[in-house]
């Protein structure tokens, strides 16, 4: 695809214990190319963004990689993991569980250890010099992660993240389930704008897209909170794009502006 | 998307006899767009362009709109109509069937008349203005359709195009089926090959883009027999890509240059 690769892995996850698959596209033209890590939203696996997000174009012409992980373990025989789609299997909100139930969701450890590890063995790949992006849930994924490892992710971006999830139905479903019936002592370390609010590393850029028409602006993303939070301490800008919603076509409008703002911060020229 | 809109239309057709569904690209910025039509491969709806195919961007940049139409009616409720992933339902070939019992099927002039005529009702819309492409089953349909109407289309392009559909599986079994026992006779008139053999109109520019990796190339495909066909009487640009496949990874690879390709001959300035 544009002169480069698609290609998908499947791995036995140490974290998950289960299959686990994702893709990775190669730019063409790059003997070690820099990584941007893309979390998808509820539902998805690594195929909504391969297939939708028209993503390869602009990373081939910058030549960057970009990773896809799935969204959570899946096919675990855990009761209930498939009755919801916001919460279970496709919904893994890149934590790691605490309620001995759910114990094998561990998409924080998985995606922040594991999954780089693995990337380190393939040669084409420069690991070390990475970004990291999200849609949604996977907005949320990318802006905690990064809070959480300000040294491991030059760059973070989203569109239509979820960003104060412990005020929300969709976070504080999961939170409940995945941390237990404790789960608000301990539920900040997974919302970016408590993170944010805590936040002394150092100041990360940050790029956020959101729409007016997206449907769950008012109810689940609350982009202002995280705004408020990091204010000061984040390089964070934050646009709400007229007449935009939720889905894949807004993302693949703004894509090649989140892969231009990662290729700044991450590729060697930038250094 | 890409500050124009994508919307989805529902009718009643009166050719096909069912409720038909296509997309239209609307680009930002433009008053009167010229209109591209793409028609689908095998088993697709107009969905997979509009998610896979990437075309937005390069669409909303040169001021193009893109229809994308669907296969074949459905739901007709024809004995066998979705028995196979290759004939009837999603499988139309872009043909007005004969045999009394697939007669519903009249895609050919569903897109060459009923479509146009609906276009029409759009202001911002520029019918007469038009170029047409296609994927494999939908690359024939565009070669035959604007083969026959080389007044109604100034560009005409293909992605892994079906080109002599008589001489190869896929099209032996839609033509004997639609077509009805005494198909080997009328069928010329709906295979590029044969019509560029015959063809004695205006020298129609044509670009398409086959890859070596085609898992159909060989069976399916036949390229250099149009290219054959058509020397010396169309403007035929025909690349075979090395290691490209029959996806929409290769589709959206090419989809730029085909856009690009088409505004060259259709838009305002190109007169």
């Amino acid at each position: 695809m544009f002169g480069g690769f698609v290609r998908r892995y499947a791995h036995q996850s140490r974290e998950l214990g289960c299959k686990m698959v994702f893709t990775v596209f190669f730019p063409p033209a790059v003997t070690k190319a820099p990584v941007v890590y893309y979390l998808s939203g509820l539902t998805c696996t690594d195929e909504n963004f391969v297939q939708k997000a028209g993503a390869q174009r602009k990373a081939a012409e910058l030549g960057l990689a970009v990773v896809a992980p799935d969204t959570s373990p899946r096919g675990l025989g855990i009761e209930g993991e498939d009755e919801s789609w916001d919460f279970g299997t496709g919904a893994g909100f890149y934590l790691d569980a605490t309620a001995d139930k759910w114990r094998q969701y561990r998409m924080y450890s998985y995606i922040t250890q594991e999954l780089p590890a693995l990337l380190r063995s393939m040669p084409e790949l420069d690991v070390d010099n990475a970004g990291i992006m999200g849609h949604s849930m996977g907005g949320h994924g990318a802006l905690t992660i990064a809070l959480k490892n300000p040294t491991a992710y030059k760059s973070v971006s989203a569109f239509a993240p979820i960003c104060n999830p412990t005020q929300v139905p969709w976070g504080q479903k999961a939170f409940a389930g995945y941390l237990g019936e404790q789960w608000q002592e301990v539920a900040q370390q997974y919302d970016a704008t408590e993170l944010a609010r805590q936040y002394s590393g150092p100041s990360l850029p940050v790029l956020m897209d959101t729409g007016t028409d997206d449907e769950f602006l008012k109810t689940q993303l609350h982009p202002w909170a995280f705004e408020e939070a990091a204010r000061g301490k984040l390089q964070v800008e934050s646009r709400m794009n007229e007449g935009y919603d939720h889905s894949y076509f807004t993302i693949a409008t703004f894509m090649d502006d989140h892969l231009s703002f990662h290729a700044k911060h991450i590729l060697p020229s930038a250094a």
